[in-house]
């Protein structure tokens, strides 16, 4: 069986921020000679994700981030893996039949071959949403906010919750999170349009435009005047220590990005450690990975807040496989509101 | 009833390294007339802790680090509170009896009046210890050590603990308590002396002068070569930096003390948040006010190890009020080993 193949790589490693030329669109022949006992799932695409962290796994491991060897490393000229939506093309496994939807660890291409041992789910098509929400807010974006907030930050109604990035993938969804528990919530954003999302269209409490802040201390001040309880983490650097600065005794700090960091190891956040001893702050490292085991609960609270029209999801979505190199570009200029995707293929 | 009451206090606030010059000794005639309806009990001192968090305290709330408004300012002319241990001299309260030795919040002074609801607690004699060690092993430093470790650390037998200032008052406990669970454990110190010290006398497994390294991420690799799965953090600054980088998988940070940042504030940690999110690291602030819960155990468990000889304490005692500056400026020379302690008077 021959398909042809069309996806993106990396042509170097990238230490800064990515640019159209660290891309390349290849396309190649493949061959399927698969043998019965072939445990290779070929899928054809529909959906796949655009994140910022997977900038980290483009790093080479010699920069001064080189440390992260916990990313696993992409391969200049290789595929890339990221988590997508697509139908079965061909599988000899009973468990993936032709024509199955599926969810999983795909690549940013039209075709992925997943090896047996990656991660592959059948998609239940009975849940009647988008089959891009399952990219998005029942994928590994939702179960990250859900996750995150709930498990990490063990929240309680009425608490104030921070969220940077706030109309981001994860964090548009966290904040929905903690208004649905009771929460008061600020989210900070990198635009007027933003701010204004952030408080019109979701419901947040309050939200501002770090770009039009001098000074990010005084404006969660402004913002908590009773002090920050959880703070959701996606940017790191000058806005931890302004959210450390402001938060409460026993505050909790959840870091799932630090995307100021990303394309400039130079920003690197030094919070007031005095401030962590004295108001016993916790910040805690996460990744969706760990949080499975709330991953029954995320998804039926999750549908059922969808359904119920008590929780937005929003979704950017770019077509084609040639649109993945600019759409994740995009996602450091802060070009997105809400889920990037890339739509590969129609169903 | 007049007693003459000699006492240090500050002269201003001290927004650096403490001096000589920063202190002062006073000396005040203090009439007591008690009426039989006052709670307030006074205590001849005997043993006072000196500490280092107390510079914390003494800084001016207009410094850069004025925004530690949680620790309650010490003001220039008035005396300084202190853990200690002191003999009742006068109370009108049935719970204390002339002549009870108590353990509790005194002065750096020869005389402390303890109001209603400030710490104060009878002190058993029959545990057959030395007095002093009530301010250090069996006070505040042992239960910030051993509820500092076991609770906010969470270890288990086998893990590969850090301790920094690993000779001082509460790290010299720490590297022990780690070393009865049955865990590998590092310490690191400023001196030769006391390399040798926690190696030879303490039982560490390894040790480092962290004066003599020119890279501590280096130094902490050569030590951890499986990595470090539990830092407890008396330092701060570039140690903490260089524990994220060496840290395992869910490793934890406790933070009791930044003793590098309390006289320097530009020497504050950026620790890297990419190691943090990847190896789900999570930092703790705690302060041992928040440990009672595990007091009785900590105090039980502590009496046998100390009784069957497992547990060393060891003690920096200097004589006398007058002692009480240069013991406070020594401990950020690093000039003690092991809890420093002033003994204001006999028994």
């Amino acid at each position: 069986m021959d398909i042809k193949n069309k996806y993106v790589t990396i042509k170097t490693n990238i230490n800064g921020a990515p640019k159209e030329s660290n891309f390349e669109i290849k396309v190649e022949n493949v061959s399927f000679i698969i043998e019965s006992e072939s445990k290779d799932v070929v899928v054809k695409n529909l959906f796949v994700s655009i994140d910022p962290y997977q900038i980290n796994r483009m790093k080479s491991q010699s920069s001064s981030q080189g440390t992260i060897s916990f990313a696993t490393a992409i391969t200049p000229g290789e595929s890339i893996d990221s988590y997508g939506v697509g139908r079965v093309l061909f599988s000899h496994r009973p468990d993936f039949k032709k024509g199955d939807l599926v969810a999983g660890l795909l690549t940013w291409g039209e075709y992925s071959i997943v090896k047996e041992g990656s991660l592959l789910n059948k998609l239940d098509p009975i849940m009647g949403f988008p089959l891009s929400y399952h990219v998005g807010v029942l994928g590994f974006s939702g179960l990250t906010a859900y996750g995150g907030f709930f498990e990490v930050c063990k929240p309680k109604p009425g608490e104030k919750v921070f969220v940077s990035a706030a109309s981001g993938s994860i964090g548009h969804l966290v904040g929905q999170y903690a208004k649905l528990l009771g929460c008061y919530v600020v989210g900070s954003a990198g635009s007027q349009e933003k701010e204004n999302f952030l408080k019109e269209r979701l419901g947040f409490d309050d939200a501002f435009n770090y770009k039009q802040e001098t000074d990010l201390k005084s404006a969660l001040k402004r913002c908590f005047p009773q002090g920050i309880d959880v703070y959701f983490d996606n940017v790191g650097g000058r806005m931890l220590e302004a959210a450390v600065a402001n938060m409460n005794s026993f505050g909790r700090v959840a870091v799932c990005g630090v995307i100021s960091e990303y394309t400039n190891a130079t920003t690197r956040a030094a919070p007031e450690m005095l401030d962590i001893i004295y108001k016993r702050i916790t910040i805690k490292g996460f990744l969706a990975a760990d949080l499975m085991n709330v991953y029954a609960e995320f998804l039926s609270k999750t549908v059922e807040y969808l359904k119920s029209g008590k929780l937005k999801t929003i979704e950017d979505v770019s077509q084609g496989v040639e649109s993945i190199p600019s759409a994740f570009i995009g996602l450091f200029n802060g070009e997105n509101i809400g889920k990037k995707i890339v739509k590969v293929a129609d169903e």
